[in-house]
């Protein structure tokens, strides 16, 4: 049951219509060859292998779940994962956004945005095989040695690797810094590696011949805390020199947990019991390579969310033209059938415009997000590289936290336009709320990414990065300040934008005095940035709807009209809320809660 | 894993200080006699019986599902089920509120309400087995003639025999008008019922020797739509004179249906192929009788978030105190150990305390509605009773709606405290949020709730019921208006009362114009009424906080100054969303989508 299909021209209308990308290319030496119609392409091949091979997959890997050989330790994926995924590597997919020097075919990461989009609407837990590989490829070109980079980079381009990320440990989280997984030097450049990691997912699997772990561990009298965690690749099967698969390593899947969703990845605990492993980039400095995965990971996240958002949508709405209950408050209007299609209740259609507008305003924010990173890695001009750095750094946990905590909203409704049968498992609306709820606690739990924004993002620079975005607005809106047509958008906007400046100045100044104030205001603080994001991105979707003509273009108006009226006005509770301050949270001792 | 302990003392705050039942019971003779010692006591009994027998069955229950024997029909509960419900009725707990000349104990709805708070929190799942019973009772109770009474009554209030309802057809939910299930007069005064049923709560189960069905059908004649329904009660097993059972009646169970959450509660399709059934109440009258289930049902839903809500909160705030990570940001706290506990981040009481404020307010808004049910049942004064009458159908559609969505909220917290340990199935907490799911959908989903708020109930009579609730505040507001240490939640407590009338007026304005206004604004009405009714409570709340010594009551005086700070807020985004109307939900034709 269910339906998932591309939405390849709203897709376009965001590559080519709102961030223009062919021009943008064309000024990046490494992508200035990409046109309009390869990219197009690449979109409509993407939408035939999701549809037609891993959407398929997505209702019985749910109740299928993965299995765990508890003696040999192996691990099966649900039926059909394994061959979705070696059609995936057959038609070059994992290459897409990789190094050319590594096999990969050199495209931006924006492009893979479009590719991830509709990979996570098909199926999330089948995507997460592939989509933590990329992780693990970035982190390795990153910071690995040449010789690291040649035994494992084409493999993991290839697909015919995947990667891990192995940071949790059972009473380490958040707190990096407690872990206790240890690496002795073995003398000969490699390390032996124990100790154990749990919430590994993909960790272990029958999908790809291998699997390469990046492990944190600690060196012999390396510091205390997060200055003495190091960084290391742990391959399942130690590689030949000649790239073919060695010994098998002392790295074994324990067993896997049984979760809420995403049955269909394997989650698993891994047990290093002297494994063998390599250094990547230097001792005692594994965060920072760890950070570039975990960026890379964050927006994975965000991307994830938005899939599970749109193909909850397209349900729900083609539910809601269909179903027949009640009539219209305003008379009857399928006058030939018993009953009117649930779309004309003005409450059902505050259910499916809320999806769109969070769904749409997703998009468009991962595919510029993408961009930015593109231009980050490959623009020419050194000031734009940075700037566009600063810009994915503030943006990063709000693609990660704000999309997420909308897109549980979003899935939420999703299966309420369903009534009950969106409970029950035959539609699929309910395997999409299960997926969509981890997204909001793994990558570093929202209140992370809150933490992250307000106090290290905008606090730590004295609101330099958010100033910078503030200023792609205030240029937009002083841009449009003759356009009469577009006040109904500008003028909420700009409004916001001064209440962003004005409460981020008042929450700094209280933080200095009480560093909780941070914390108390971190969430709603995200929310409020997060609506400022998204009602500048409707602003500009709503220009492009006003200039120009057709249903597909009034349609963009009318749902950023729905935005302004219906969404953007949270923002009221999350001023009120930071306003608030930490006093009524920090005023009982955990002894009278 | 997890814990449940009933919360016992603040139960006793709000039966004894906030609502002062036994002054309540005092004035009305049904119940004069019912003192505080014998509330306690049974309050303490269903304690035992709730964290004893039912809590340790949840996620097993959970685990294990129902099985359904597709040859025999033959719905078997999980392991222990039975057993439980053996246990609760030789204790006599199903007839606590039921009539006395049935065999009930004929106590207050309101103390029943204690004794289901904690089933709910224990066992929801188990929990619907005799809390649809209740609903059957109720309308049999109210519509049945003396025979069905005398045939019926006392095996359903011993708890030997459970009921169900069974309203809902493939075609039809919200819109019962379009239902076919029809009934043919055997001539004999009993009826030959014929047709299909689904969703239908512990439909069929081996808990109790007979299911008592009250079902919707259609006389040969009847009218079309509402106005044709007629209510019959169809046994499984017919009863024999002697009150044994005796022929298998033609009501079978085709399948259970597999869901998101409540595995322990057969969700059955109940195949009636010319069962035999007995006319509850008038013929093509039958919606007047459900809906005394209905409203009951309604109440008792409110009842199963307040429940999932409280147990979720224990369990996080366990946790939080329990789990260490990452240090204070005003510094070390817990400096023995390697991190501090969670409960030190601003954050993650932020999470805590919307649980804990929401649950208190839950319990005293569903403890107070019993008390009202209790007054307009049995009060001796008539005018009372009407007043009460008239509460109950305003407050009703909150207690299930606004309660419903502030517990997926708090489950959903509940489970984020425990970060990616609340994702994995082990600890209980993501079943929390998968059972809370269903409550905004099943008895009239959330968006039907909310228009029967602001359409029938408000609305309906100008506002006439909605003035009785605003009297109640403003009353207890004029009283304290010399408090001074009350002015910090009487104040904005005026002022939601303000608004809520207003905007009410604008509404009803608007929607003389154009219905649809009614469907546009009811959700965020229904949350902006919730929101004054927990004001007024938590500020009654906060009062007795005042005014007695000790940490109990100054943590009444902290969550009631929590609650004002940051969850009413909310209100200004609802206020918004009312006033913007139904123009931007309107304005695209289902085409274009």
């Amino acid at each position: 049951m269910g339906q998932y299909i591309a939405p390849l021209r709203d897709m376009q209308f965001v590559l080519h219509e709102l961030l223009n990308v062919e021009a943008e290319f064309k000024a990046i030496p490494d992508f200035e060859s990409l046109d309009a119609d390869t990219i197009n392409s690449i979109a409509e091949e993407a939408a035939k292998f999701t549809q037609n091979v891993t959407y398929p997959l997505n209702q019985s890997g749910d109740s299928e779940g993965c299995h765990h050989d508890k003696v040999s330790g192996v691990v099966t994926a649900p039926k059909g994962f394994k061959e979705a995924y070696a059609q995936y590597v057959e038609a070059g997919w994992p290459a897409l956004a990789c190094d050319t020097e590594y096999g990969g075919q050199g495209l931006p990461e924006c492009i893979n945005n479009v590719l991830y989009e509709m990979l996570n609407s098909a199926n999330q837990a089948w995507t997460m095989y592939p989509g933590l590989t990329h992780g693990a490829y970035a982190a390795l070109l990153q910071h690995g040695t040449d010789e690291l980079k040649k035994a494992y980079l084409p493999k993991i381009v290839s697909g015919q690797w995947t990667g891990t990320m192995c940071l949790t440990e059972a009473h380490c989280g958040t707190d990096l810094g407690m872990l206790r997984s240890k690496a002795e030097p073995l003398g000969d450049g490699s390390y032996s590696i124990s100790g154990q990691k749990i919430f590994i997912s993909a960790g272990e699997h029958d999908l790809a011949e291998n699997i390469i772990h990046l492990v944190l561990a600690r060196l012999p009298d390396a510091p205390a805390g997060t200055k003495g965690i190091s960084l290391f690749v742990v391959p399942k099967y130690v590689p030949n020199a000649d790239g073919t698969v060695g010994e098998r390593n002392g790295v074994k899947c324990g067993s896997i947990e049984h979760k809420m969703g995403i049955h269909g990845n394997a989650t698993c605990v891994i047990n290093l019991d002297g494994a063998k492993g390599w250094l990547v980039g230097e001792p005692n400095k594994g965060l920072n390579a760890m950070f570039v995965m975990m960026n890379g990971a964050r927006l994975g996240v965000g991307m994830q969310s938005l899939g599970l958002a749109e193909v909850a949508y397209q349900n729900s709405l083609v539910y809601a033209k269909d179903r027949i209950q009640m009539r219209s408050l305003t008379g009857p209007k399928a006058k030939d059938k018993p009953a009117d299609p649930i779309i004309v209740h003005p409450d059902v259609r505050r259910m499916l415009l809320t999806q769109k507008a969070y769904v749409e305003a997703a998009r468009a924010f991962t595919y510029w997000t993408g961009l930015m990173i593109d231009k980050s890695h490959h623009h020419p001009d050194e000031k734009v590289r940075k700037e566009m750095d600063e810009l994915v750094a503030l943006l990063t946990p709000i693609v990660k936290g704000f999309i997420t905590e909308n897109s549980y909203v979003s899935t939420t409704y999703g299966m309420q336009v369903f009534g009950g049968h969106g409970y029950i498992k035959e539609w699929g609306m309910e395997q999409y709320v299960r997926d969509a709820r981890i997204n909001m606690i793994y990558e570093g739990t929202n209140g992370i990414q809150a933490l992250d924004l307000l106090g290290r993002k905008v606090l730590g620079d004295m609101g330099a990065k958010l100033m910078k975005f503030g200023r792609i607005v205030t240029d937009f809106i002083k841009a449009e300040s003759g356009n009469e047509a577009m006040k109904e958008f500008t003028g909420p906007l700009a409004e916001i934008g001064t209440e962003v400046q004005k409460v981020t100045m008042e929450v700094g100044q209280k933080a200095m005095k009480n560093a909780d104030e941070v914390g108390a205001a971190s969430v709603p603080y995200m929310h409020l940035v997060g609506h400022f994001v998204f009602a500048y991105l409707w602003a500009r979707m709503a220009k492009l709807g006003l200039e120009n003509e057709g249903d597909f273009y009034k349609t963009k108006v009318a749902t950023a009209r729905f935005y302004y009226a219906k969404l953007l006005p949270e923002t009221a509770t999350h001023l009120k809320q930071i306003r608030a301050g930490a006093d009524t949270l920090m005023a009982l001792d955990a002894a009278n809660f």
